[in-house]
């Protein structure tokens, strides 16, 4: 992999992402930064604080949209905190930001390396779907693209039936999708099978690498959060596995299926629905328009392994 | 349990369900029919066909809703055949139906036997949300009500998220789900957990009882359009389960959730959500408007071993 555009709405899970990606080694070439979990100046700040306290200070970070395409903006600080980092007093760092217009920097730097980068976003699609309806040649020059976004035959997380990422921006999810390319979409149907166990928390917590620092300290209030939902004091890892399976594909596999969001003002609205029903079967060519790759099976153990490893946990 | 109103669209299934209902002795007070599978006048032939074939022929029929409330006429001749009962050369019965409006039948019932019936519905709800406009006092005449309707958390088969019932009158289903009554929705997520074996269709293929023997003539369309589905030339049984668990509720256990019927005119218009997600106690009362019970877990063998005997397989 020679290159890697992480759109992102820094928030904390897209903080272990970062983290994941410094002891990896996964060669950043830009960071693009898009409204979400937090509204996009704080999200853009924050993943310049990121990426300076794993050693990352040379990755540069472009501003992008600061609201969805057609509707009105919507954030989760009661997920990520009032600060987007888990109000754990992680002191912001004052590089600035390299530039705005995220999604033209997208549109350059593809065309600047044709074939060669992957594009992996783990926010609301808006930066990818003005990216798109700029150059819609994009897909022909990007490697491959991975995206965390919705709960394909699983439960929702900012709806009863919506994903954050896909419900804070459906229409820019749709575009993405009738884009003719090989989209993977690692959804909640893939993220809600990676809890922490208490044993690799207590590695996290005892580790003196300072990634694994930093984590501990954003995770505390996802913990918190999380603990409703799991029964326990853990959490899932979101945005780092749509990351790690951007390195490493094979730690998973796929099904290809239609797909759509749906865009209608009813409570469904941000919904990420997948054809699962199989009267017919699944289409082969994921490069269709309306066709998305979703993960089928998953090899967790590997991907807990990959993820400790690289935060120094 | 004192008497029963089955408002089905007559239909492979429900002719299995009202084969059930004889060879279990539930007492049929009426019939009501809606469209649904097939329109309503054929769909109400089909029920007094079933209803005399398997000797229940002191059932009287009424003739239901020929639409849903707000949207065209949909049916389903490619599940249930051109004639409803797959195509097996059925004789109809030449016994007339005792009369129309089924709606105002279910009220007029109700009312007759205040807290004494069941409401089984096992077709669309355009009957039983016209019955609660007419009659907004109907949930506290009536003793429970059971619905076959809906895929909480699992595949739909109409749609990608819709199944049939609710998919064909997504209005009627949210007026009922409004009422303040304890209703239980036995969806695709029990249903589809009840596929016959081989060797429980070979019973009924061998069996000599009439019962049986109207069954197996009527399967034959159904095991050919479930064999994609299930992977083998199966099917599963939605009509009989939602009114064996009327009869019989303690063969399944019960989730209380909050509930809506998508009606915006997206691609998921039809989904019966139900908030799943654990974010907050489930609500405690399943009387309270917009709270519906699922079912939980299921006994699918004692289930298999109810109906099979009571249709003599």
């Amino acid at each position: 992999m020679s290159g890697v555009i992480l759109d992102c709405d820094t928030g904390i899970d897209d903080a272990l992402a970062i983290a994941y990606a410094a002891g990896a080694g996964v060669p950043l070439t830009a960071c693009t930064v898009v409204h979400g979990n937090v509204p996009v100046d704080l999200g853009s700040r924050n993943t310049v604080t990121v990426l300076d306290a794993v050693g990352l200070d040379g990755v540069p970070v472009y501003r992008g949209a600061s609201r969805p395409m057609a509707q009105e903006l919507m954030t989760a600080e009661h997920v990520h905190g009032q600060d987007g980092l888990g109000d754990a007093g992680i002191e912001p760092s004052a590089r600035a930001v390299a530039g705005d217009l995220a999604a033209v920097r997208i549109v350059e730097l593809a065309r600047a390396h044709p074939g060669e980068l992957s594009i992996v976003a783990v926010g609301p699609l808006t930066n990818i779907a003005l990216a798109l309806l700029l150059e819609p040649r994009l897909p022909e020059l990007v490697d491959q693209v991975v995206i965390m976004g919705g709960a394909v035959g699983a439960v929702g997380n900012a709806s009863e039936t919506g994903e954050a990422n896909i419900w804070h921006d459906p229409e820019a999810a749709q575009v993405v999708i009738d884009a003719p390319w090989d989209v993977v979409f690692v959804g909640l149907e893939a993220t809600m099978r990676t809890p922490l166990t208490q044993e690799q928390l207590a590695r996290i917590e005892r580790s003196e690498d300072p990634r694994a620092q930093l984590c501990w300290r954003v995770l505390q209030h996802y913990l918190d959060v999380y603990e409703n939902v799991l029964g326990e004091r853990s959490c899932v890892l979101h945005d780092p596995l749509a990351l790690v399976l951007a390195v490493e594909p094979g730690l998973a596999t796929y099904r290809t299926v239609r797909a759509f969001v749906e865009l209608g003002r009813g409570g469904t609205r941000g919904m990420l629905v997948g054809d699962l029903r199989g009267f017919r079967p699944d289409p082969e060519d994921p490069r269709a328009p309306g066709v998305i790759r979703i993960v089928d099976t998953l090899d967790t153990v590997a991907f807990h392994d990959r993820f400790l490893a690289a935060i120094g946990a």
